[in-house]
């Protein structure tokens, strides 16, 4: 297949067809990064640059290395000393970026469509780094590319999201992508944390946590991002970690080969204890780095098409 | 001709032959910045350190990008974690890293002639991106590339820069450089922005935005910069945009195809409207595009030319 | 010799015949800094993480330097905007980097042992740069080899480091080091910052600086720092100056061909006056450019050895 998106804003705007493609071309580049030599000519002459309108040293991180990885220039622009500060409007900082004849933007921003908004706006390739609490669609397919990884296949694996559901993009963004690939979608978390606006995805909001690890293939556990609500009516960590984390007894109930994820960084002893997050199950780290090389393809393949060619 | 400058201090220090030479050069590689494949190996095995004393997101990302596509090792030294806030003098700071032998410093620094200091003091070459309220030649000469794109030739052009002309190293750099190339500089502005010194600078300065802007070819619009002010004689915003803002009625008395400049970032509604920021009489992209052309030609003649050779 | 080292943790772990050779690798690194185009491709593909979880602008340039002349790759990971101040344990966030295929951590951290808690629970090589008042080890490489230049041999050279003896990694890394060449260490400084456990170290404490310069071959004066000491019985600086500050009078003790040191930032007129700090006998910014030369031989050396094979 050829793949012709120019920007990369979620995943609920590629077809299953996409999805598969970029994680073929991610497992290439995974074999690069397990190299002695981790580097290719890919894009050398290119330039990235990193507009993190919202501070991520880890996701800025493996964009970083994974530009660099490519031997393309990265440039990393932070808006905290930027002139977006000074009053100017976000699209004048992109045009003027974009003039200083930047290829791909890879942005990150507070507020959900800004990125979507941004593409619409520049003739670079634009990656979202996340937006708000829309989307993170590399976060989802490094997601993908850890379970194809250890499943072999998509159709017909049960996945349950557990957690902070309603602030979460990486949640999100796999509920546009896991059911275009035969995934059954299972959410659980504090009724704060769950609202009803879930139902219209394509998943099954389960009504307790037993219902919603039973017998599943993969538990995926969302971080607690205390500095993203505002609701007062939420559990202590004491609480979240007795009604809402995973434990021993919990994972039982699921698959004997089930997998656990978690989008890090991890609260050891809330959404997991370290007996889980550090046991074989455990495929987090695997997940780290192929975040890396599905951001290289990303990157690659984007770089393939140029907007209004 | 053979450029034999060390340092880019600012245009005050070019003879009109220097500044048309640089300006051939960026040219060369503003063509290189167009390619598919934006780097040449010209400066490989180069060290090139950005220290900004000052914040600028915006000038340090264009000095950053041209150095990597000349191939250079760029490093970024800000100031803010640095050991001059630890008591060490800003010499030291500048022969310590210097003794790391870096090849070119690009300097920005909050007081006037402290770039000149630096450079009197250093083997590296040295170039001025912004000292105080003194000079920002690399911005001038942008300007120039901008001009000469648009107007072919400089000799007989009447430029009109507005705005806060006091608290402007851009304006200072264009008053430099401008009369050497047989432009008419023309000031206005608000009086607190404007005082009597300009007099002394080749230059006349207007007693209305009208005479100003009256036939002439460019109109460069400045940046309010209220973090530069100590002065409370101060217009607000909206009386600003009213008495020293262009607008439609004013361009028209310019010629028909004058360009409109800015050195961003612009406060849109505040210096010039949307609709005349946009217009295709608009240059200031092209102004940011020919910024990362002309940091290329600086970097690059500058290196030639070693200090006590 | 064969360096199997995995990790440089401190000059403690270090035999003479490894500093040796690693001040032998050094000085064919220094030629490599001194040439026109100063880079190898070492290190190509490689990638190194500086992970600075305190700041210090002056020795991350110097490893990023250092990294970027041998070809690889550098990424800053800094702290203050980092995962662990989101509840992330400092393994975690190892882990994670590690898992993006980072080939070199160099890491600062403020609590002594943490560098080599970092180096037992990752598969990088890691590089310490200072963990709390432990150890500073590339610090020390880089005192002897600037000794080592200006003394041709180590052996029954008398060396006086004078100051804050108490807060100072430099001090310790030197004291572990020196010693094992054939070098007396003579210690001075004020009560506070120089206590009865330093009788532990092979070395001598003076009762005078008078004691302590007398016929020495090299004064290495330490910075004061004042954001190190929690102890309310301090000099202050016009008193530190008098008592415990070198003058010409103090140097005259020495040998006639004594050299100079300081680890910087200087402050002039407390640890030593600018006429002795810009002297002929001074060999600090010798030191800082040693500095890139022993860290490209460090991260040299240490790529050479993967832990577990």
């Amino acid at each position: 297949m050829s793949f012709t998106k120019t920007d990369l804003i979620g995943l609920k705007d590629l077809s299953k067809e996409e999805i598969l493609f970029i994680l073929e071309t991610a497992e290439k580049f995974k074999e690069i990064n397990q190299r002695d030599v981790k580097k290719v000519p890919t894009l050398k002459g290119k330039t990235i640059v990193n507009l993190f309108f919202e501070p991520s040293t880890r996701t800025r991180t493996s964009f970083e290395i994974a530009g660099k990885r490519l031997s393309a220039d990265t440039i990393n622009f932070s808006s905290s000393s930027s002139s977006t500060t000074k009053g100017e409007t976000l699209i004048d900082t992109v045009r003027n970026i974009e003039s200083m004849n930047a290829d791909i933007f890879v942005v990150r921003h507070a507020f959900s469509g800004s990125v979507k908004f941004i593409a619409e706006n520049t003739k670079a390739n634009v990656v979202n780094a996340g937006d708000g609490t829309n989307e993170h669609p590399t976060q989802a397919l490094l997601d993908l590319l850890t379970i194809k990884e250890h499943k072999k296949t998509f159709e017909g694996l049960n996945v349950a999201i557990i957690g902070d559901i309603e602030h979460s993009r990486v949640a999100r963004s796999n509920l546009w992508g896991m059911p275009k690939l035969g995934i059954t979608v299972r959410l659980f978390g504090p009724k704060t944390m769950l609202t009803e606006h879930f139902n219209e995805f394509n998943c099954k909001v389960c009504s307790s946590i037993e219902e919603a690890v039973d017998d599943v293939d993969v538990i995926m556990m969302l971080r607690i991002q205390r500095e993203r609500q505002s609701n007062l009516l939420l559990p202590s960590l004491r609480e979240y970690s007795k009604f809402f984390g995973l434990n021993k007894i919990l994972l039982s109930l699921a698959k004997k080969d089930a997998i656990i994820m978690h989008p890090g960084p991890i609260n050891r002893g809330v959404e997991l204890p370290s007996i889980l997050a550090d046991s074989k199950q455990s495929v987090i780290l695997d997940q780290v780095e192929n975040g890396v090389a599905v951001r290289m393809a990303v990157l690659y393949l984007l770089s393939l098409n140029k907007k209004g060619e």
